[in-house]
């Protein structure tokens, strides 16, 4: 399999014994816009049907599976041809997907008036930009985060996740304050519902985030750092491992991101300058 | 916290030693719309936002953290209230969202024409309906998957999954013949991304699903069950936990669905008896 997924960045890696910077390989997530040629031979039209985030590789095979799995076509045979766009602003992140001519497909079943995620766009450039744009001004981080304290959140997220402990089927997103007190715990199926639990919980107690830390059960995708760039949380610290795009909006908006948080190590992907790692 | 994310079902719990009926606990999932209320005082406005597949519980938290987060009000004074919709046709499942008085909204803003996924339902209920009605008719199943070949899969895709072993960021998809011999193992940061991608390389392949067997490595959400079931494949087997929508869907359809595959367990939800627990 290749490797075209992989990319690589620069990390400060916190263990037990001290500290190293190293590289970190990194997977790498960029949107895929995924177009549908239709209609008569004669008169061919063109539907943007869907954004996905992804990893880049196989794009064809994801556009080709992606129409079956969804039952907007019901065969294999019904896709002619499924191409990167060669006149669009990225056509490594556009593919046409041209359906056999006359095969019946209703753009109108498939429009729906719901919020597509405005992690949504056509390149993780554009997308990232157009994030970074609408993030809140940057305020000076107000505190030092101690090693210490990074390596102690999950214990009391543990000792406080509910519904993890029966059924193991669940993400969490917990948020602490400067000493590492645990302040709010929420659960959910989905990772990004979670943190959008612990954004409202705080929203209502009117929580200044510019101080808080963020812990997260899972991976640390671009739309689990946007979410929390748009309130103004600065420190995020995740169980997984980010993505490039992810490392990419942090640096960007200057934010603290920590991964692969374990027992006794941790990596700092960005904000370095804002952990202590003296004062244990 | 409440237990209110949490549901029962009756499993089959295949050990080492054998096998025993047994109860296990689920994460409930259901999806929740969420409504948006606006305009002037005199001329209140209704727009449907989104619908989200969520654990039920802190569904007031979910939807004013969602609008917080992705940047559709910009402060928690901006919402007034966030309260289920009574007269919807599933109230539990219905969030209305009132913004202050002349805030302004743009519902354009939000009109995407991207496709919005076929499990987004009103209710879980409702999305399988919907779903169900769609999937392809019963084939009876043409074998029955041996106890020996499940527990032997996770080791083959373990020496064939190359971006995981190096960045520990991955999900990934698995094909299996009838003798669990591996066929095709795909990867992606998202883990219906790695699905779609392995149903379109078996779809350029002309591959009959129905006496394959599917691995996956994350949690069995509902969507998880949903694209194989819909693409026809009869027997999923997970690491992770399924929700309580997907076993409903995996019952509903006839298929096999395995969760919790450990070195020498895994867990039975659905379709015992296409499971050859004798012979080993």
């Amino acid at each position: 399999m290749s490797t075209i997924g992989i990319t690589t960045s620069k990390i400060l890696r916190i263990g037990a014994a001290g500290h190293e910077e190293t590289k970190d390989l990194l997977v790498r997530e960029e949107p895929l816009e995924i177009r549908v040629g239709y209609g008569a031979a004669t008169q061919r039209r063109e539907f943007p049907l869907a954004v996905t985030m992804r990893t880049p590789g196989a794009d064809e095979e994801l556009a080709r599976g992606f129409l079956l799995s969804e039952g907007i076509v019901s065969h294999p045979k019904d896709i002619l041809s499924a191409k990167y766009c060669l006149q669009a602003k990225q056509p490594e992140n556009t593919l046409k997907v041209e359906l056999v001519n006359d095969l019946p497909f209703e753009p109108d079943k498939f429009k729906r008036n719901f919020y597509a995620s405005s992690s949504c766009g056509v390149c993780g450039k554009a997308a990232l930009e157009a994030i970074t744009c609408e993030l809140p001004k940057h305020k000076s981080p107000s505190f030092k985060i101690k090693k210490a304290t990074i390596l102690g959140l999950s214990d009391q997220v543990k000792e406080h996740q509910s519904t993890f402990k029966y059924t193991g089927g669940l993400h969490a997103a917990a948020l602490f304050d400067q000493n590492g007190a645990l302040l709010i715990v929420r659960e959910d199926i989905g990772r990004h519902n979670a943190l959008d639990k612990l954004i409202g919980v705080g929203s209502m107690q009117q929580m200044d985030w510019s101080d808080k830390t963020l812990w997260l059960s899972g991976r640390l995708g671009f739309e689990m750092v946007q979410k929390p760039a748009v309130i103004g949380l600065r420190t995020i610290v995740g169980l997984g491992a980010p993505s490039s795009l992810a490392i990419d909006l942090a640096k960007e908006a200057g934010l603290t991101l920590v991964g692969f948080l374990k027992k006794d190590s941790f990596n700092i992907y960005s904000g370095i300058e804002n952990v202590n790692l003296t004062e244990y």
